[in-house]
């Protein structure tokens, strides 16, 4: 067997566990000796055991002069948990392949150098454009402090995300909608306007045949407009945190905390993006997905702050000069002034397109 | 070998010659005896030799006894060439293997019949599919005497065809822009509104590195606004088609007649698109490439009269509320009235994407 099938099964383990370990990331190993594997984990939540525990756990004393796969460096410092750097070498592991080096400065090197200094042989890189892909917005989260930022539309073949009337149900598949659910699952919080809210009155749960995490419902809302009755108030399944300016009525804000919100009043009038990031980062919220509309969408094209772009095309024309598309606001006045994206992978969801960008550092 | 290889080989050489055989098909034929092949054509050009002519003329005295590879069933009437049937019966061939059947009421199941007559051993059915899509726009011809007809638009990721200035040079990449002049290639005509005309001022001619067919450049200019400066008018590497409404200035069209230009008054005093395309298809057109702008797509797409859609979708996002689409006009009030497409590839042309969509019959 090659090295890259055990790196890929433990990548597999890691890619399942994505969205549901932040602010930690999501992490699989695997313990083989002589071709047979003898241990196989993720980590599952933040705050309880890492990959290798759960890995070498299952391997028990026959991890003695094995090998061990795993996705991201072990960390060699004390968190909620004690390193696993320490538990590797105590478990008399032989060889650690990584796929790719923590970035966090906490274990940064520092637990392959532990490894190396124990007798272990470590070598790093395999499969490793995989898992930094997987890894990325972890990597985000750690070197700027806020979300990794990915915008998700649906629009019709034309771009349009409604009819000139505002009439936008449904404009892509089944297949493709359960697939924004899958989204939401893997995010920790999914991000609205409060024109959204008043217009569509949306839950914005995570609704899979069978079951998932619930994001946090971010939504903006300078002036506290949110009804108490909006959809995201009432129902309980996830957290819902307003965002507004430091003007919003108090009184507002009793009715909608005594429903069970939460509210961040920003120190500026007005809701500005970065700002806005720094405090989301700041609740630990390390992925984010922004679901508009459009005036919030252009927020965010404007500050160019976002890191990931999710278009779902369905094969239909609306037409309509006036019809919405998913950036209101002014735009850029010319071509070069545009911001400039790499597409990552074109998808079919049933008889949808799916595209994933990203946008191209400037 | 097996008899697919041989006819994916014909229709390599028919889909070599698409768009330089119209009003005919691109057809392409291989003879084949004990797996050696003799002789391989294509019709290349309405007037001359068809493909079976060629592959025949080919093989020679050894056609006896050999297999024929056709993409489309031979012909058996007398046109401007004599029926290809006869020839075929003539050479020798043992077997005909034929990948579709001319729905040409005058040639259809008549040339396999002749075949059948004659002894020879005919399959039928061989790549149909294939065979099908490449000849779609003479089947589309040949049943409702109007061009099968492509709407093209390059988009920002957005949807949007400029920028709210206007500004639109470039959205998509060089290859995506080779690939445009590749479809104008293959195609009898293309066409746009005299506001393209006004605004852009565009040649609308072929512009490949190594040369190509200039398609018959069509203009709806309904008051034949269409200047005699126009670089459509004064360049002649293609002729220029201008349809204007039954109550155009005579001036305009005397001075524009002056300058070469071919004008087609129409007996409405509006252009209609159902009218528009039976007039095209009476001048020999087959296939006709829509280039907008914005209010002639808008006319298409209101009556549905359009076939295929090629959009090319570029890694830019340009924002903007009132930024262009590619369909102006009113559009459709509802989802369930929008045209519905289903999209048949999708590739990746240098950085953009390029996505081929035909409409569902309704």
């Amino acid at each position: 067997m090659l090295k890259e099938h055990y790196m890929e099964l433990a990548l597999s383990l890691a890619e399942g566990v994505k969205g549901q370990t932040s602010p930690n990331p999501p992490v699989g190993a695997v313990v083989v000796k002589d071709g047979r594997i003898l241990g196989m984990g993720a980590h599952l939540k933040a705050g309880t055991a890492h990959a290798e525990v759960h890995a070498l756990s299952a391997a028990g004393e026959e991890a003695r002069g094995a090998d061990m796969y795993v996705t991201l460096e072990p960390c060699s410092h004390y968190g909620k948990t004690p390193p696993c750097a320490d538990l590797v070498i105590a478990s008399g592991i032989k060889r650690v392949f990584i796929a790719t080096v923590d970035p966090n400065p906490q274990v940064s090197g520092r637990g392959i150098a532990k490894l190396k200094a124990a007798g272990i042989e470590v070598e790093t890189g395999i499969c490793e454009e995989r898992a930094n892909r997987l890894l990325q917005p972890f990597f985000h989260y750690i070197q700027y402090k806020t979300p990794f930022v990915t915008m998700k539309t649906a629009v019709t073949a034309d771009g349009k995300t409604a009819a000139y009337t505002g009439h936008s149900r449904w404009i892509t598949s089944e297949p493709a909608r359960e697939d924004v659910h899958r989204l939401r699952n893997e995010h920790d919080a999914i991000l609205v306007g409060v024109n959204t809210v008043l217009q569509d009155n949306p839950l914005l749960t995570t609704r899979l045949p069978h079951g998932g995490k619930h994001p946090i419902r971010v939504i903006l809302d300078t002036h506290l407009r949110t009804p108490v009755t909006a959809r995201v108030i009432e129902n309980k399944e996830a957290d819902t945190m307003i965002i507004c300016g430091k003007d919003a009525s108090e009184e507002r804000e009793e009715a909608l905390l005594q429903k069970g919100a939460d509210i961040i009043r920003l120190e500026t009038p007005e809701i500005a993006i970065p700002l806005l990031l720094e405090t989301l980062g700041e609740e630990g919220i390390m992925t984010l997905l922004v679901e508009g509309g459009g005036e919030v969408n252009a927020s965010f094209l404007q500050e160019k702050a976002f890191q990931q772009m999710i278009i779902y095309v369905a094969p239909k024309l609306i037409g309509g000069k006036t019809a919405p598309t998913f950036f209101g606001g002014e735009g850029f006045a010319a071509m070069d002034e545009s911001v400039q994206l790499s597409f990552d992978k074109i998808e079919m969801i049933g008889p949808d397109v799916k595209i994933t960008a990203s946008q191209k550092e400037g």
